[in-house]
């Protein structure tokens, strides 16, 4: 393709909306541009990324034996009805009406549909099947931001497996799960696989791929030591388990002007980790209170699951419920008689001796507090949040958390589904038994996004060989030199027909400019022709390594196209 | 793939709900399912034609010159507000609000969407450009039927052209006529290129590819001597132009007991062609009244165009308007001495004499009435629809009228977007023009049930080559006969490694069953491994044809592979 004709819209300014490196370099690079919050149209190179993306994932799916379906991208209300997620998907789903006034929405996510459309297959003789499709899905994000890391409209890959039992299905998330590796490795993308929480979708197991980057909205848990790691939603650590101290007798202390852990701890003249503090919540009409260690942070995910609630209902208490329970102002609750309708207990606070909490009683506090003795929990859990620091849950090394981008979610969903909807086989025996189910999902748009995190520089994008729009870009640095064009014309025509993807830039513009050009949109292979094209030789440049190298023209499509190859599987 | 595995859910039984082959093939080959009105989901083998079908169109636009890029699918109302289609598509569009209460529709095409981004692009070397998209839409259709020949969600490819001037315009409409004609032949559909109508959409030319069909919902005149064929909503004839006979004087018939053209012309002993009839219209205020000879048909679509309105402007009179216009009992209304707004006479008319008319009197008719002399016309012009038989308005030859499905159409817009949105470039003198537009469209899922229409028989589908979802079927007549068995995969493994698509039905099935889904799903070859496997031999069926041949193993790969060269770009 030419540069004088392609559809390339580069930009030196950087946009004012884009925040991080991808936004402003899929902006400037004349990639996509914005038609509304989170809505995102594709231009000509960034098509072609997403193309090349989806090619990726289409071949792995297939090698794993999936295969590709496409279902509606509206929903009629009935399907998710049935599953009880039309309403609570709450306003992330955009719902429409059509001109009989019946209910549908644009599909979030498609596990109703493909449920439905398996209903068709009624023997053991019909399974296992992996199905999937690569479609466009809305989901109205509350906050649309970091260009296509979260917008409203996006492609993603989503599968679906369904099985005769828990063994096959983990035969089918093993399958996904070596897809999945052999796609973001393809993709050029740094990444790892960690367990993230499963328990509000109801499923058994989850696994998130994680591209590790400061601009991630996940906080990822990850030991030093071994491969364990975790969304800090649901990471787990040992408790640290401290020696038991001689229990001294409870004593209640005046605490006049001391409400904050820091004015506390002046107080006392102790650390955090030597104060249990109490938290009340409400779900649905009962209250609960969670007690955990003064320097840790309550982990909501982790007590929704401990609470079998959804998000949505758990609620930090208003003021007057706190006040009616303690019988004390806010800031001054504690575990020691205190009335809830259940009361949870970290783990961590039963290795804990002589402690200090709120008194439930205005102004004061009780010191020397000793689990058991003092109080007890209807429920002693891990309930807290992972720090930097941890210690592993699976061999004790070191914890340390760090930000990542998902593009990739597995998920053992159990019979959720096909208990909803119905979906039965009948096996060799003439049982009847529920399909059990597993969901899997890639975001096309967002590997897009995390690649150019990870491959990029202050000149531009540096585009993995396997998914650049374009191999190779020839620049003539002087366009107006017969020569120069002449040649590069040569060697654009050759290089295409032998299957290279060609950029040309026959601009009529300044050298300087069509480097910078080139360096933008991150072509991996620059093949510059000069001054020496009048001894038949140019200059090829890798835009990662910056190293470059003198050819003659014979030479050239031999190098290339080993180029190209070497650099097509391998992980950047 | 192996027919054990693959996602193919055969039926044997007619779906009530199809009445056309088309769909009933689709539903019964397990290609696709219903899951609301006119909202369909691909199965397997259905989604593999598709995306067949999606290259094929692809690598033709590409070789167009032609950009692919991916708008979104949700289209904020801004934009359409500024075409004034927002209000003007009706209830035809699917719109939707997001949590902040702002509207959206679903795409149902994409002119301003395309002509916003092409804002961007201001400079006379910035053109042309032809941008493309393959993309699914929504169109919330009054009455889906025919399955996918009248849906609700679809995939089409779009296509929009900017151009510096008109002549610019010839050149890409051209570029997009010659791909369409490309894409129509390579998968293997008969149709014929056709004069649209393009007054509603405000443009200058428009041709609708049609695929010749009984079950297609457009009708088509076409000349049987020349290459004219249009629309009949735009379709011309020359006008019957009768020799003047002389004039006889006005004459009042009472008709007391005669009000249909049946018993008028019993009671005048004449045949319909000696009357005018007179049609009553409203078009927002004013009463419109036309009058055609007795034996035409109004064309609505030609009215609209003359008065400039749209469609739902134009509605039947009500009786109390007829009869207030008219001062007489409907059945009577004829333009001499009608007071209307307008009166539109089709050219015919004029050439006749002394014919018939109502004499807007109850009971009464007027005979001799002669076109000047009784009455005239606000305008006079072609207003009817063609008949089978009419005279070609270019050579002279007989039309006749068959039905088509349209595929495609290609469409010069102009400058209705550009002047709406501002798309404008300067050209060498820093002077500012508007862009001239085309907008180019084809129905991905339409071009598959069209397919179908013209390649099937009473066994089911016979997919052409280019686009059938596997080349070969391999049966093994019994496969318990470990010989058969074992030569079966051979073969699927040979063809297989060979580039050859290929099912293996390796289902523990009756070999009529297998052949009866063979025949039923359309695939072009089958290889039948039977009794003589024991000597290396097996029979090759052509679907098409269904000629059949004994070949040596050793000669199947060879003769597989031309088969499937020769046919890949062969109009069937």
């Amino acid at each position: 393709m030419r540069l004088t004709q392609l559809f390339l819209p580069t930009l030196r300014e950087v946009p004012a909306e884009a925040e991080i490196t991808s936004h402003k370099y899929m902006l400037r690079a004349g990639l996509m541009r914005k038609l509304a919050a989170g809505v995102y149209v594709y231009l000509p190179l960034g098509y072609r990324v997403l193309r090349k993306i989806e090619n990726i994932v289409r071949e792995e799916m297939d090698r794993s034996g999936a295969q590709e379906v496409l279902m509606s991208g509206i929903i009629p209300s009935e399907l998710l009805e049935e599953s009880g997620r039309w309403s609570a998907f709450g306003p992330e789903m955009f719902k429409l009406k059509d001109r009989h006034e019946r209910d549908f929405c644009l599909g979030p996510t498609h596990e109703e549909v493909f449920t439905y459309v398996m209903k068709e297959l009624t023997s053991y003789r019909d399974l296992p099947k992996i199905l999937y499709q690569i479609q466009t899905k809305y989901r109205d994000e509350k906050r649309p931001r970091f260009g296509v890391i979260r917008s409203r409209e996006f492609i993603m890959k989503d599968a679906y497996s369904f099985d005769m039992d828990w063994e096959g299905l983990d035969v089918s998330f093993g399958k996904m799960h070596d897809a999945y590796c052999r796609i973001f490795d393809r993709c050029g993308l740094k990444y790892r696989v960690v367990q993230a929480d499963s328990g509000a979708m109801g499923g058994k197991e989850s696994n998130e791929f994680m591209v590790m980057s400061e601009v991630g909205e996940d906080e990822i848990a990850h030991c030093e030591n071994c491969d364990y790691a975790a969304n800090v939603e649901r990471a787990e650590s040992r408790p640290d388990i401290r020696e038991k101290q001689e229990e001294k007798p409870l004593e209640l202390v005046a605490t006049p002007d001391a409400r904050t852990i820091q004015e506390l701890t002046d107080f006392f003249e102790t650390s955090p980790d030597n104060f249990a503090k109490t938290l009340i919540y409400t779900v649905k009409d009962q209250v609960i209170a969670v007690v955990i260690r003064g320097d840790r942070e309550l982990n909501e995910v982790k007590l929704v699951n401990i609470l079998e609630c959804t998000k949505d209902d758990l609620r930090m208490a208003e003021d007057d419920v706190v006040k009616n329970v303690t019988n004390a102002e806010v800031g001054f609750a504690g575990p020691v008689g205190l009335k809830v309708d259940k009361l949870i207990v970290d783990e961590e606070v039963t290795y804990m001796s002589n402690f200090i909490v709120g008194a439930n009683k205005t102004g004061y506090h009780y010191k020397n507090v000793n689990y058991g003795r003092d109080f007890k929990g209807d429920i002693v859990v891990d309930v807290r949040k992972v720090s930097d620091g941890d210690v592993c849950i699976r061999c004790g090394g070191r914890l340390s958390i760090s930000k990542g981008i998902e593009v990739g979610h597995i998920f053992k969903l159990g019979t959720k589904y096909s208990e909803a909807l119905g979906a039965k086989y009948l096996d060799e025996n003439g049982q009847e038994h529920l399909m059990i189910m597993g969901s899997y999902g890639i975001g096309i748009n967002r590997i897009m996004a995390a690649v150019i995190e990870q491959n990029s520089d202050e000149n531009g994008i540096i585009w993995p060989m396997s998914i650049a729009p374009y191999h190779v870009i020839i620049v003539p640095v002087n366009t107006s030199d017969e020569v120069q064009a002449s040649l590069a014309e040569d060697l654009y025509d050759v290089l295409s027909r032998n299957g290279v993807e060609v950029l040309l830039d026959d601009r009529d513009e300044r050298a300087g400019v069509k480097f910078k050009d080139a360096d933008l949109i991150g072509i991996p292979i620059r093949i510059t022709v000069g001054k020496k094209a009048r001894d038949r030789v140019v200059e090829i440049k890798d835009r990662r390594t910056g190293e470059s190298l003198d050819l003659t023209v014979d030479q050239v499509l031999g190098y290339i196209k080993q180029k190209i190859e070497e650099n097509m599987s391998k992980k950047e």
